[in-house]
Formats: C-alpha cells, structure tokens, sequence
C-alpha cells in the first residue's frame, strides 16, 4: 500500500500577467502552508498561465473551506478558474469494457494493490467475457448488452449506475461501444479512454489492421479524455513499441497489450493524482 | 574507417514454397561458399517469400557473373525477382536540400568518417543557404533555384545533374520541394525522404505545428522511399521522442532534428548494405 | 486465446562451417517440411554457429520421433546439439515469490488469457502475502518460510513439490531469497529471474536505494537464467524507464513495477517458445 | 539561429522551509520582472530546496548588478547558495578529443547552427588525427601529445590555453586521457564528459567489449561533470539503444556513437542553458 500523502492541491489556470506566483505563495505562507510541490506553465501562445501547487496539510492554518473562501478574493482579482482537492480522498471510479482483458485486469491490480487513492465499485460491459476478471477481484460486474434497437436504454442504465454509485471518473479500458454526446457531456474531462494507436495515426476501428497496411515500424497507444470527436479529445499520454516486417497483425495486437495497459495506468495515474489540466483540447500534465 | 566485408548479397522475393531455402543454401555449399548471414521472411498473407543471404567471397568458386548465369535455373525453378550486390561496391549518391543543414551534416560527417561504402559526388538545393556546409566537406554544391515558371527545367537540370554523376541513390535531406512523378519513376527505391513526423500522422507541411495543435504526447520522424502519393511510401525507419506540454513548436522542431537525422542515417544504411525489399508499398527491412 | 501453431522447433549450436544450413534444411526440404521460420547466427569470435528453424508439422512426413533418429547423422556430422520441441506442448511454470504482487499477477493473468501454451500448477513463496492473488486466480499456493535455521529444509520441500508437479520452468517472480547453487543445477537454463535494475549496475539488495543515491537518469530490469553467480547469469532480456531528480526512491520503485513486469514476460514468452539459446553466459534471443 | 531569449536566470539551493519560494517571487513582482519559467524541487531525504527561475529582462526595474545587490537580504534569511546569469550572454567552449569525430562535430555543427549561445575557440587533443575536423569548422586546432614523461608539461600548456581564452565549460568529447585531479579543481562542475556506457555499469576502459563480453540487451551513454573519481561524477544526462546478440562489438560501437554524440549534445545544452544544480554527487537538471 502507497501511503496516501496528507496535502492537497490546488489548480489554477487564467491569463498570464506578473504576480500571480507571488501572490498565491504569499497565501499559502501566510497560513504557514509549506508547499511540497509548485509547477507552472505560462503558454506562449494563448499567453496563459497554469499552476499545480501541493501543499502540506500538516500545521496549515486553514481548513480547506476556509481556504475556498479566503482564495476567493486572489482568485477573482487574477480572473482564476481553480480547483481544490485533497490527496488523501478517495476517487469512485468505474470501468468500461468489452472484451480484452489485458487493461481490466491492470487497472483492478493497481487499485487492489494500493496503488491509487480510489475505489472501483463496478465494471460494466456490454457482454458477458469479463464477468469472470471482475468476479475475481470481487468487483461487481453490470453486463448492458447493447443492440441497434436499445443503445438509449443501455445507456440510461449506465448512466443510472454510474449515478447510483457517485462516480467520479468512468475509465473505457477497450470498451468497444461509441459513447454519445448526452452520456459525454456528464463526465467532462472525467471519462478516460485508451485508444491502440499512436494518434492521430489510425483512428476508428482496427487501428493495428491499419498499422499493417501502412508498414510502419511503430505502433503506439493513446490515452485521452472522451469528447463528441471521435478518438480525437485532448491527450494525456502516449507511448510506442518498435515492430518489424516480421510482426503480423495478431503481434501487433500482442506488442500494443503491453503499451495499452500502461499508457491507461499511466493516465489514470495522472488524472487520480490532480495533475491534469485541460484547455483547448490539450492537456497540461504537471509532474 | 569501418573495414568493408569481401562479401556479396543476394535479394530474393517469389511465392512461397517448401524447397526455397534449400536449393538456395546447396548452391552455395556447392561452391564452397560460406553464409555469413541469412535471414529470410514468408509473409502470412501474402504467402510470399522474402530472403537475404551474405556470403564471404574469400574461397568461393564462382565470379559474380557466374553467379548470374549458374543461380539462374534455381531463380526460374522458383520464379524468384533476386538482386546480387558486392558489399565493396561503392555507391554514389546525391543529397537534396534545402534550408535546414542538420541532416546534411549527419550525412557527410558519416560518409567522410567511413562508415559507408559510398561517395558523395555532389549537394543539391533550390536555395544557397548550406553552400558553406556543403564546400566545408569539399563536396560541389549545385543551386537550382525553383520558381512556379522553371519547375520543369529546373528538375531536367537535376536530372541531367545525377546522370552526369551516376548517382546510384538520391536522399532528400529535407528538401521542402515536391518532386515529379516523372523523376521520381527515375529512381524506384532508390529515392529515399526523411519527413518529420511519425507517419502517417501529419503528412504535409509543418507537421510540429500540426503536432502542438494536436497536443501528442510523442513526436517522431519517418524515412521511406519517395513515391508518387506524397508522404505515403513504404516506410524503412521511425523512431520518435517523448515531449509534454512545456515544449513549444520551436522546441518540437529543436527535438525533432536529432530524430530525423538519425532515423534518415538508419535508413541511408540499410539501403546501401542491401537490407531493404519492397513489397506492396511496405518494406522487409533485414537486420 | 491465442491459438498454438501446429508446428515444431529445431535449435542448433555447433562449429561453424559451410554448408550446415544447406544440410538442415535439404533434410526438412526431403520430408516435405515447410520451414515456417528460419533463424541462423554466426558468432565470429567463436566461430559458433546457432539456430532455429521452425516448420510446419501438417503435411510433413515424419513424427517428432522418426526425426530424433533421422536427424542423427546429420547432427553427427557436424558435431551439433540439437533439441527438438513441440509448440503445442504444453509447458509446466512454477512461480516463486516474496511479497510484491505485479510480477506474479502479470504471469497469471496472461497464462489465463491463454498467451502462452502453459499451465502454471503452483506458486510457492517464503511468506504468506500473495496467498490471495494465487487463489483469485485458482493457482495452489505453498508457502514455505525461510529461517537461518531451515534454509535446506525448505528447498528440499520446494523441490520435491516442483519435482510432484513435473515442472519444466521456475520463475522468480520478486523472490527475494537466495537460490542454493543444489537447487540451480536442477533447472539449467530453466530458471529465471527478474532483477530490478539494467544489470550489470546495482547488483544485490536494494537496487533503486543504489540508483537513487548514484543519481543516474534511467532505471532498468533484467530478466536473467539463474545461475550460481548472483544477479550475473545469461541475460534474456532487459528495458529501460526514464527518470529524474523529482523521482525519490519510492518513485524508482513504482515506476521500476511496471518495466519488471513486462521485461519478465517478454524474456517467459521468449523462453516457451524455444527462442532462447545460451552460450558462454550469454543469450541468443532469436525473434 | 535560435533567438536568445533577453531573460535571466537565478539559481538557487538552501534548506527548505515555507515561505521561499513567496519570497522570491515577491522580490520579483515588486520590480516588474514577469516570471518565464519556476521550476522548485524539494528533496525529501536532504530536506533541501532548489529553485530555477528565469524572468523577462523586457521592463524588468532593475539591472543585474542591482539584483546582487537588494536581493542578498532574502538571500541570507535563507541562507541560500545561488547564482544570476543573463541567457543572452556567451559561454566560451573548450572541446577536447582524441581520435572519435563525431561528438566533435555534432558539438560544431550545433554551435555553428546557432543552436548555443556560446562561442567554440579552440579544440585541445593529444593526437593529430581530428585536426581536419576542426579546421573544416574553421576552429583553431591545438595538438599536445601526452606521453608518460611529459603528462604534466602537457596538462599545463592546456591549462594555460584555457585561461588566455577565458573558457567557461570544458567539453570531454571522447577525449580518451585521465584528466588529473588539479586540472579538474579548476573547473568543478564546469567540465563535462561523455562515457560510452550507462554508468555505473562499465566504466573505465572498452565498455562496449565489457557490454559484450556480459551479454546485455541494452547499451547506453551517460554525460557527467567530471569529478576526482573515475567516471563517477554527478550524471546529467543518459540514454540507451537496444542491441541483440547479433551485434558484435564493433556493431555496439557504431550504435553507441549515435547515443554518445546526442547524450553528450543534450547536457552541454542543459548546462549553457543553465538548467543544472549539483547536490551530492548528483544533478538536478530542470526542464
């Protein structure tokens, strides 16, 4: 077990100008706040300001209410969209699949190992092949079987699930069902898909068959936030193995398991840990 | 300088069969040739045969012209396409350029240090910008400007030019013109590009610009063999370079280069130790 | 499930000299046996030769055993070890571990997705932790405490129990005991261990404390045959992970997982299919 | 030619406490210096502080030597070691070399590109045979050949080209002499060196026969500033390529010039660009 750290973080993006640092560090001292973590990114070309700041919880002189409130006047004066969350809460995650284990099975392992400060109350897939990975990790597992005529109805269901069970983030760990725009827009920047391919390389169905076809000589995974855009939301991480003229699709498919998974932890990872800021269709990921 | 083998290779594709490999290896073992390397592919799908087999010259019985007229039953028995080259054949080969000098200096410094087999008789560009690096190695440097009027005339020049020359292999080395269908013909896998992304992702111009819209999380650069459908050739060599958030275009294009001029040397090295087929716009790249 | 091929290996080692592929293959060629894969490698300092060939085994004309005697004059004559498998034979994997869970749960969930022509009878381990991973997936577990005082008792019981279940290969998933030399010589070459570092830096105990404190920019694993030298058998196969300054020991350790895991399954996938050869504490890895 | 950034950096380590990092940004807010780029790291196990941050020298109040002067007062509270230099100021850059070419000519080229705001004046060697090199980049070429009687006479007239050219970094680029303990005093953490290997596997003499000789799968480079200790000093930058037994040492030594030369590039870059702190025998490199 990781033992979770007793800090919280706060997120900030607005438009850059002098003194913004300053002035969020002159708060965080006066309530003798140590800060454990500060990393900013100021972008060229929008001329935006972005910031990840960690913060000690031990001997800090303000709850975390009192913090939305007392932040509340820097924030305005700065123009700040923020967030506030603490380390040590646990996230509601669910996951979505369909018939690959290899990403079920990685992200269950993570959780069971301790490795993130999250829970999995359920996996839902739209047949029955993983009932088994999911019972094994003692996981309930929901099967929505979806067909032409009751997609709305399945996703209803789904979403009522996800409601029931107040989900924080919904992961598509090779859910192969198209999501709608409706159940997007619930989980803004909360719904993680992994893609096998390096995008935007090979988008849409059998990215590998496609990879073949091409020759290249590698293959890549994408992990990335859903939006109505098919395969085409902002990326949180990526990563490729080199093939050769000897690998056939079916070693495509075994080699990109391997990236797969880990580029979907890695995300995950990314995301549970507040260090993933999203603007116009681009991610900022602090370290 | 690399010492070069008193070897000769030969490059067999046909249908594949039982037999191949057999009369092929007894042949040599006929004539006291000793196989320094084989490697050989049967493609799953195609059901066809790809070969590479290096042999020591020092003992063997026959001449190179033996070879080409005694190999030819077992070559008609399979209905083999087969290529046989001198590893100590010196080729000659033009470099294309334009503006950009890294490539052109990773080219010259490999050649000039021995590691190839190869003379570099003289530099291409539409611009006088790396006439300095080009005169720095001694290598003639030619500048056939290209306007939307001289297109065609400018090409026969750098036609004429390779003729003259007797260039075996042309590299464009970031050359930021289009080449004619018609030249290109000239050189059927013998014309080799270096573009600077990972494709099939961003083909085309300003492919960094395109991957900072894009947000990827990797970057990568692509040699293939140039054919009539831009940026679309069957590919010999990627390799790629992980980036985040921080990197603007110019630092994409910073990181870039140390990708592409080692991905278009790989790919240069390959080529002229006779590692590479083509088949239906892929590549067999033999190790 | 992947399905098996209906095919069998033969690997080679012997002197090198002209004509020994020529001589192996005209013997499949006779047989009617369609060589599937063909991989040959000359060692120039030793002036060894190794291979393996891989044919079909439907519509060849012999049985595994018509070969063994067949093949014999052939392997005489050239003074060859050879060793001929099945790839259809089921293997039998034993799995030792201490008390970390990813490199045990990596093995068992691709064993049961039917990666690997494999059947994994039990898992033995010095402690009680991982009795539950073993049991999620239905394996037997044994534990066997080590203490100063049982240490030849306790192999003795883990070498009967592997001996009960005809065990062809022993992983040290993360075992963190000493293996006797005694219990070594009983698997050579079918003994395999992932260390937690690019051998041969940090050898021993605690290899991320040793790279954290050497400052170095990139972590490793290896995956190795055990062999009475501690942490400097044959290596199979090894992979890297970038790092930096922000990375604390901890860090080292998580993100260290998830390369040892992949590393040990590539080098056990390597392994089950006859693709490895040793020689002079070195590996062959044919691909 | 890159453009010089008209910023500044400030460089900064001291024990952590809260409050620092509000200091220092004050300091700035209060005189008009926009902040480009913090980047702070905290070390759990020293409990020390760094901090990198460059600011707009574009409306900044102050001049550099007024910053020395009213920033000392939050340097004492601290008790901070710290540094000032502007990036549009020109390092002077001794390369030394032997026999290799390629790390020197990709550190030529680079420069030459305008890629560094720094000047080459003079390239040291104890052996003639890259005078051409250097001459081709038009750098004076200064040959001391080191023999056992005349190795100090021989470090001295180095010494002294140093100093009448003011260098400010000293580049070992496969220069393959001791360099002695008094030499490397006067250039602590200003002297940076390429080994051929991923230290601390292999250091010393022939690393990539050592790579060899042990089997690995991985070979690497590692670019350290050069301390008393053999090939130990604070590493700033490693990389690795994958090799197969089918690379003899010779291959290894051609593959591993494609990671020296862009290893060794990377460091001096992050070095010039002031990007390196040095803590107990390890770096800090900020991004």
């Amino acid at each position: 077990m990781r033992p979770v750290p007793q800090s919280a973080v706060l997120l900030v993006s607005c438009a850059d100008k002098p003194g913004i640092v300053a002035s969020v560090t002159a708060f965080f001292a006066r309530h003798n706040g140590n800060i454990l973590d500060l990393e900013q990114h100021s972008d060229d070309e929008s001329h935006l300001f972005f910031m990840r700041l960690e913060w000690d919880l031990r001997g800090f002189a303000l709850t975390l209410d009192d913090v939305h409130r007392e932040f509340q006047p820097i924030a305005q004066q700065f123009g700040m969209q923020w967030q506030l969350c603490r380390r040590d809460t646990r996230a509601r995650v669910a996951i979505f699949v369909t018939r690959e284990p290899h990403c079920l099975v990685e992200l269950l392992a993570r959780q069971r190992a301790g490795e993130w400060p999250a829970d999995i109350p359920l996996v839902v897939s739209n047949r029955e092949d993983l009932r088994g990975v999911a019972e094994q990790f003692n996981v309930p597992f929901h099967c929505l079987p979806v067909s032409p005529d009751n997609k709305s109805a399945q996703e209803a269901a789904a979403k009522a699930l996800l409601k029931e069970h107040n989900i924080d983030l919904v992961v598509l760990a090779r859910y192969m069902q198209i999501v709608t725009a409706d159940f997007i827009r619930d989980y803004p920047n909360r719904m993680i898909n992994i893609h096998h391919s390096f995008l935007p390389a090979f988008p849409g169905a059998r990215p590998y068959r496609q990879a073949h076809t091409r020759g290249v000589k590698v293959i890549g995974a994408t992990s990335h936030y859903v939006t109505e855009d098919l395969d085409a939301g902002p990326i949180i991480e990526q990563d490729i193995a080199r093939i050769s003229h000897r690998d056939s699709v079916e070693d495509l498919i075994r080699k990109g398991r391997d990236i797969e998974k880990i580029v979907l932890a890695r995300a995950v990872t990314a995301h549970l840990e507040h260090r993933v800021l999203v603007h116009d269709n681009r991610t900022i990921v602090f370290q």
